[in-house]
């Protein structure tokens, strides 16, 4: 089955060079093809008439300073809005953007839609888990979020498990700042209670700050604010371990130790990398998004292709349809 | 100048023994002293006549579970509230309790009482930063903070900086989901506005998960859930990440580059060990207030002993007053 993923040329920290980049890497599988929305001018000559990408042109392109609805409301000659107007319209299966990611958030739901039964979209991070990858829910597209948004994110996260990492019933485990139900604050007590009474999801109760690389759960549901800095504590704390074995491996013995377990190093780097996957899945939405981080390389736009059309051939949309309906 | 510490020698995983283990450490710093609190017919064969420590009785002990003000209140018998009243009476300088966190917020709160000015005693936990200890407060002893208690924190954390880690002008960040001053949640943009405004902080805005080991700044404030969720991430990451060089350290070669890297391995592990101080200073209460880890050893003890004799001996409880009254 061949997939049109609508992508956003323009939004990002290097663009449009690293985005052309990644897409052209992307549409080398047989079945991807892109289209690419931005300023035709610039993308022409650098996608320069490659097989399987086509440029639709875009006027302008949202700041990163801008208010996510106004923007999307207001510029809808943007890139992002071209891209996501097309995705509605049919043109193309799925939606990949590293540009402002709250309105690509804005643009998902405002002009894509969400899908009956979900209230916002919940963005999945999936980390690397001890014994195999665990989602984690919301990671920062939204603030503020009721307890009855965390329930639906748990149902997000639950069908995004099993349709695209392939885990059968799948876990979930909500996060807080103490092992007892009693602990958390108000908002998390509410979802727990929420959680606890739905039989229609494998609910396992609180996961700390500490179990987020454990595997104690499939799914790992929170608000975005506490999602985001659980996510970049995590990321930064083990890069930081590295960094200090780096600058503490000086000496004849330590460097030979570090030149001997240097293989071993780097496969532990590369199992706690979180671009894996390039980006990461906005779910809820009545199309495939896929928010790519706005630092992405080459290699991360072309993953966050190939991730996007993942979503698409494992029938994503439905599958949270059939869930959440 | 020799300090009493009144300990709660009946709060924690394994009581009395590693409590009364870790007490017996503490004082064999010639000036420090212990008044021991809890039941009199465990403690005193366990203490066997030690000098330094003083023996105590209290009746009962407050269980984990149990409403924080309600016990307090209700169980004046409690080795807990018995260790607070010492503090309070003047037999005693400062409190340590390894026992139940949030009953011990409530001791402090309402025995030993707060400062003037203070709405809610802060929980300071004192992180292992790239370039030198950073303070994060509140660690997870207050949830639902309003902005203006996260704007008390950042003085209470300042002034510990100062006093007790011997930081001059100490800066200070708010923990938030985006480097921009409009990112974050409605109470975290509410702090940012409050922290800006005040002069008397010399504060550098925001600070990411990504962040918290990086020394960007030397106090980083927050509300006790996503405080708590980043201090346990980041440990929990650190962790994660020797666990996995040791379980892909196989072969001859990685085995051999592991044992010469050894060395290098424990003192990167050894500095970021969050255990170094055995405790975290619960700060704006009228006494040093030290909040033990449930699970610390005897080691842990003895250092969550000398970490609250050292606040005594810094006059943090007068530094405190000062800036915040």
């Amino acid at each position: 089955m061949s997939v049109v993923i609508a992508v956003d040329a323009m939004g990002g920290d290097t663009v449009p060079e690293s985005v052309v980049a990644g897409v052209l890497a992307a549409v080398t599988d047989s079945d991807l093809h892109v289209l690419l929305v931005g300023d035709e001018a610039l993308l022409r000559p650098l996608v320069c008439g490659a097989d399987g990408v086509t440029i639709r042109h875009a006027e302008s392109v949202i700041p990163p300073e801008s208010d996510p609805i106004d923007a999307v409301r207001g510029d809808v000659d943007s890139s992002l809005v071209v891209a996501a107007q097309a995705v509605r319209n049919g043109d193309a299966d799925a939606l990949v953007s590293a540009g402002h990611s709250g309105a690509t958030l804005a643009a998902a739901t405002l002009i894509i839609g969400r899908l009956p039964g979900v209230a916002r979209p919940g963005l999945a991070a999936v980390l690397p888990g001890r014994n195999g990858p665990t989602v984690l829910i919301d990671a920062g597209a939204n603030v503020d979020s009721p307890a009855a948004h965390l329930h639906s994110f748990a149902h997000l996260g639950s069908a995004f498990a099993q349709h695209v990492l392939s885990i059968n019933n799948p876990t979930c485990g909500l996060l807080t700042i103490g092992e007892e139900p009693g602990k958390g604050d108000v908002r998390t007590k509410e979802a727990h209670a929420l959680l606890a009474a739905d039989a229609t999801l494998v609910y396992r109760g609180s996961v700390e700050g500490c179990d987020v690389l454990a595997s104690l759960v499939d799914v790992i549901v929170c608000d975005g604010f506490a999602g985001n800095v659980a996510l970049k504590a995590t990321e930064g704390a083990a890069r930081e371990a590295f960094v200090r074995v780096q600058r503490e491996a000086t000496g004849l013995r330590a460097s030979l130790g570090g030149l001997l377990l240097r293989p071993a190093l780097r496969r532990v780097r590369g199992s706690l990398d979180p671009d894996t996957y390039g980006g990461a899945h906005l779910l809820g939405a009545n199309a495939v998004t896929v928010i790519a981080h706005g630092s992405a390389s080459s290699h991360g736009i072309a993953q966050a292709c190939r991730y996007a059309a993942e979503g698409v051939r494992a029938d994503l949309v439905a599958a949270i349809a059939a869930r959440v309906g």
